[in-house]
């Protein structure tokens, strides 16, 4: 059988099927899985690209009856049983599971696709922090290059990636101005995260969206609610109300969307932003033998509750499992069950000292508390143990205020002059 | 004053001025400095490339008089004193130490700049890496894309940088079948090292060339001696005698070249591969407020031997201190002394536990006891804490043989099907 993607879903799933009497393949168009709740840190020089990345060979490694397949999986037919590869080979399949996630949702803002800086995969947060960094070099050689004598940095989208992004941005540039010396006032240089909606944080209790707006702007972020982005270009934005704002880099968090995708051309019913509909035990409707898991699928809460679950990590996981343990019972003759997403709750961190954790019940924690506890739960979650070892020294270092962290630009090809 | 470029040299002149009473600026188009020796790990994945990379402004974050500058340096006019960037500003020095290393040398082989793969730069490793990894993903795949099966990897010139290349090359392809479960059969895919010349290492002794030899053959690297390569194509390379060998990358480690370089447009004479002719005391002739050192110079050996040193990071290091001190003893009033290189030695490694390490005198060390006095040495010369840190969780790992390593294939922007 072959699983399609080695993100949070794909892995889930294939690692739940090891102990099975099957062959499982699995293919990605990369050779790691990228751990992306951490890509905004590698976008902003916390981390480096190998700690939130590793290698899928290395994770089924001692396992036998899983195949790994590097190549970009192009298209499922699903009366031949085939998935079409980009090489122009084919791979036959009894039973399929399709987690080929999403990808960056620029919901038609013109300009958008062009100039933002979307953060969704490893070679996206790469450019990212190759761009900032560029930009802060930029304005300690020429500080008339921008307006107001410094770099403007907008953050388009409340969520909490872009929440995460505005508040790693700040310290970016705190330690860029107070141990790397660069000669820009940050006075003058500004983060401003934009949100078309009236709050921060929409998935999660108002309160904690009060938190986040109001740590953010403590720390110096320009926060500005109700506010649309009309138009992306070169040189900033244009509003819902028709003014600009000019910026050196617009980065974009504005949420994903299936369409565009393979399981978005899967011959079926799609829901909102092309998720593709399920039936209650994951599968695709005559098709029991494929599952659609993760951000691609429209993944019910629950019989009860048949609107889709959010497209986090819990619910790829969790949904990964899920198709794994249909395909076991599937193999022994026993019907399938509805899947039931347990929401473990939600968490955003805003910077050092200061995250949100909203657990399924109890108080929400913030402040030093809530950042120990998202600092914990990634660690545990983050993929091998090497990274582990490499992401605490990293976070260590960072929390001891050392002036480290792989502040580098580094480019596939030196530019040219 | 001015020093140009962050490498061995330029560091280690800035370094010995930072408590004279000059302001200096450092000018680098990469933000980091990037320790070389250990580039072939990069390339053959037992490193990231953050781990030999280290900030220049991190390494200066503490020297008020130390500012950077992030910018590619064109041109110098020894009349007007200036020094002009890619960006068309001019940096104005009283003083100037020019350290702009080398770039790699082709040696007018038809074909090699297009097809044969560098390692002197970190964009260089890492664009070897995805090629040869990515050459073994394709490899498990589709083994009929290969002659024989198995892609051969060919590594062009037995100094140094060969020697590590063509061993570590092996070690991976070894953990890529072992660990990784490539299907690839090791005894059809080659790691084949050429040298024009009759023996390996010959900046070494001769027992240290002949150690390095039977220590690959033994291994499995195919090594042939009188072997010079005509031409370097998409498919191969062609050899001196006229016959052909196909190869699925072809790795250059041919040698270094000032042509081309800023350091080689200086009104001056030049020596063999466009080295700048200096005086005994590393200032250009008629010029004392100009120094080159490092790779960029031909640096004499010393007042009683006037032929230039080997282009290695110790003679970089050492030159680049003796131009600060000259220029500390100008500041004074006082004359300049000539420069002498104090060889310490020569080291290569073929692999674990091989090494040769050939001391000034005293035998030449090999095996486990070369390879962990390589070891050793290497960690103390790389710059900054943390990154020793992480270079020695990385090796602890690969002397465990642990199934990790970053064998990861990012590129900055993901290839289209």
């Amino acid at each position: 059988m072959v699983v399609i993607g080695a993100g949070f879903a794909g892995l889930s799933a294939t690692r739940h099927l090891r102990d099975q009497p099957v062959t499982v393949t699995i293919v990605d168009h990369h050779n790691f899985h990228t751990f992306q709740p951490l890509l905004y840190q590698v976008a902003t020089a916390g981390l480096d690209p190998a700690d939130v990345a590793y290698p899928v060979r290395t994770i089924f490694g001692r396992e036998p009856n899983v195949v790994f397949r590097h190549g970009r999986a192009l298209s499922v037919d699903v009366d031949t049983r085939q998935v079409g590869l980009a090489d122009g080979t084919a791979l036959d399949y009894d039973r399929l599971v399709v987690a080929t996630g999403a990808t960056t949702g620029f919901f038609s803002v013109p300009g958008a696709p062009q100039h933002a800086l979307p953060l969704y995969t490893l070679a996206d947060a790469r450019r990212l922090r190759n761009n900032v960094l560029g930009c802060l070099e930029t304005a300690d050689a020429h500080p008339e290059d921008f307006d107001g004598g410094a770099p403007t940095f907008v953050v388009v989208g409340g969520g909490a990636s872009g929440v995460e992004m505005s508040g790693a941005l700040l310290e970016l540039l705190d330690v860029s101005v107070r141990r790397d010396r660069l000669r820009i006032d940050p006075e003058r240089s500004k983060v401003v995260l934009l949100e078309a909606g009236d709050r921060l944080l929409p998935g999660f209790k108002h309160e904690a969206g009060r938190y986040a707006e109001e740590t953010l702007r403590s720390r110096g972020v320009v926060v500005r609610l109700r506010t649309p982005v009309a138009e992306v270009t070169g040189e900033g934005v244009r509003l819902g109300d028709g003014t600009w704002l000019r910026a050196a880099a617009v980065i974009w968090a504005g949420g994903v969307t299936v369409d565009g995708t393979l399981a978005a051309s899967l011959p079926t019913a799609h829901g909102r932003g092309g998720r593709v509909t399920l039936e209650p035990d994951l599968s695709l409707a005559d098709h029991p033998e494929v599952f659609v898991v993760g951000d691609a699928g429209a993944v019910p809460w629950g019989p009860a509750r048949p609107e889709a679950c959010p497209q986090v990590a819990q619910v790829a996981i969790q949904s990964g499992r899920h198709a794994a343990l249909q395909i076991a019972r599937q193999l022994q003759g026993r019907p399938t069950t509805p899947f039931n997403y347990h929401d473990k709750g939600l968490m955003a961190t805003i910077g050092r000292h200061a995250a949100v954790a909203q657990l399924r019940r109890g108080p929400i924690l913030r402040g030093t508390l809530g950042w120990l506890a998202w600092l914990g739960l990634h660690l545990v979650y983050l993929v091998g143990f090497r990274n582990r070892v490499v992401v605490l020294v990293n976070w260590w270092w960072r929390y001891l205020d050392w002036p480290s962290g792989p502040r580098l630009i580094v480019a596939d090809v030196d530019a040219e002059p």
